[in-house]
């Protein structure tokens, strides 16, 4: 079955919209997958989240997200680890497709990647008991590189896999096309993904040249580089036919313009460039 | 020989010095490595530059810079390479030990990254025969993925390598740390270049957290996360005992200070941090 249809991520109407408003806002557009964030879902509260989920037959293709799992005490590191474990009763809560992993960056005053990088491993296995125990996919979404320091030290779809690998058939991988547009390895990486059933999700939008922000300036699709039908027909042979998640940042753009005109041109574009 | 001593890049100094102020500034402070920028060495003229690198029996570790090979026509194509010959004069008049070569991203409205690094290798291979006839190493310096789309689409080590198998071993690498440090697979990288007898460069400086800005936001040494000894005793361990060169773009910071504030805190980090 193919269900490549737009899931709408609530970080792109974050500025407009809490998560009822937001659902509101899809249903007007026939937009029936989200993926919430779990700030957005504390502050609706999760029975009420999930209510509203489960009333509107919603597809929720992701819950942003777990992670931030290296700490430069265990204290620090223990405390990450509970903190995911909710994270997995809140994606349990919604039935979602898979609760997304940032994994963090180094901690503290670090220096030491490897070692960051070991903290990921050891922290997801820590939580991993829980997330089978409750139906729940781990997606580790490897960030871009730029990043690597104070957000993900896991920064391409390979090294993710190779966590996968050691963990098991129930931690995938977040693909977003920001993240790894660049990679040399690309189509050889999502092939690998695939023969492994582990791509859990997609998430779309695109490289502005010039980018302003590290963070906040990320593209509608269609508007910057990203070969975005040439990534999805990868994604594609590779086996996965999921919704694709539009997840923009964009704190001088698209989160200044009204909700509606944002996923109005979210489906416009999806019809058009990916 | 363990020539395992610090070179300037000048564009660290860029804002204070031109080519001639620079040259003096090292010297005041017993820095007796450069490595200029191709407009820097325009302003003084190609005679004028060699002959202060000759009476001063300075080592220039890198000429900046060639490269920028994607164009959207073949005349834009060819322009590069007439460039680059250019520049291949100009490295052999400073007898420098490599002319770096930032490689480009992608040209005009295209999302083809494959493409444009199609264009970077046919590039190189048409400046090879020029680079071989004057006695100047290429040296491709992969940049860091955020660079991909305006900058150039070699990102890795390793890809770079692809490139200099393919091409002979006049063709190598140039490891600038801030480019690299995040990869994870950093070390087996830098083993494959030294086994591969190709890496012709080495460049320091450190990534802050945060950066403020993509391009000229570059830390200096010890202001970072980069673990720089890491790094450098992995070259070394792949046989480069060559120069460290400094390459700090630092509009808000370096750039602002004294020039000669600035040679001897690099002596000093490098003395103590690298």
């Amino acid at each position: 079955m193919n269900e490549n249809y737009l899931s709408l991520n609530l970080a792109t109407t974050r500025q407009q919209w809490g998560f009822a408003e937001a659902v509101d806002g899809c249903l007007r557009h026939g937009v029936t997958a989200i993926a919430p964030w779990r700030d957005q879902i504390a502050k609706i509260g999760l029975s009420e989240a999930a209510a509203i989920v489960r009333d509107n037959k919603l597809r929720v293709t992701g819950v942003c997200r777990g992670g931030m799992f290296p700490a430069d005490t265990p204290a620090g590191r223990q405390a990450a680890i509970d903190d995911n474990l909710h994270a997995i009763d809140e994606a349990a809560a919604l039935n979602a497709d898979c609760l997304v992993l940032v994994v963090g960056g180094l901690p503290g005053s670090s220096k030491d990647i490897a070692g960051a990088r070991a903290m990921v491993h050891d922290g997801i296995a820590a939580m991993l008991p829980h997330a089978n125990a409750s139906g729940v996919k781990l997606a580790i979404e490897p960030l871009h590189p730029m990043y690597a320091a104070d957000r993900a030290c896991v920064n391409t779809i390979d090294q993710a896999l190779d966590i996968c690998e050691d963990l098991g058939e129930t931690v995938g991988v977040a693909i977003d096309v920001y993240h790894v547009w660049w990679d040399p390895n690309l189509a050889a990486a999502i092939a690998r993904a695939g023969r492994m059933n582990r791509i859990f999700a997609h998430h779309i939008c695109d490289w502005l040249v010039p980018t302003r922000d590290m963070l906040l300036d990320r593209g509608m699709m269609g508007d910057g580089v990203i070969d975005l039908k040439g990534i999805r027909a990868m994604i594609e042979a590779a086996g996965y036919n999921g919704p694709q998640e539009v997840e923009i940042f964009s704190s001088e753009n698209w989160w200044k313009k009204d909700g509606d005109e944002v996923v109005r041109t979210c489906l416009e574009r999806f019809s058009t460039v990916c």
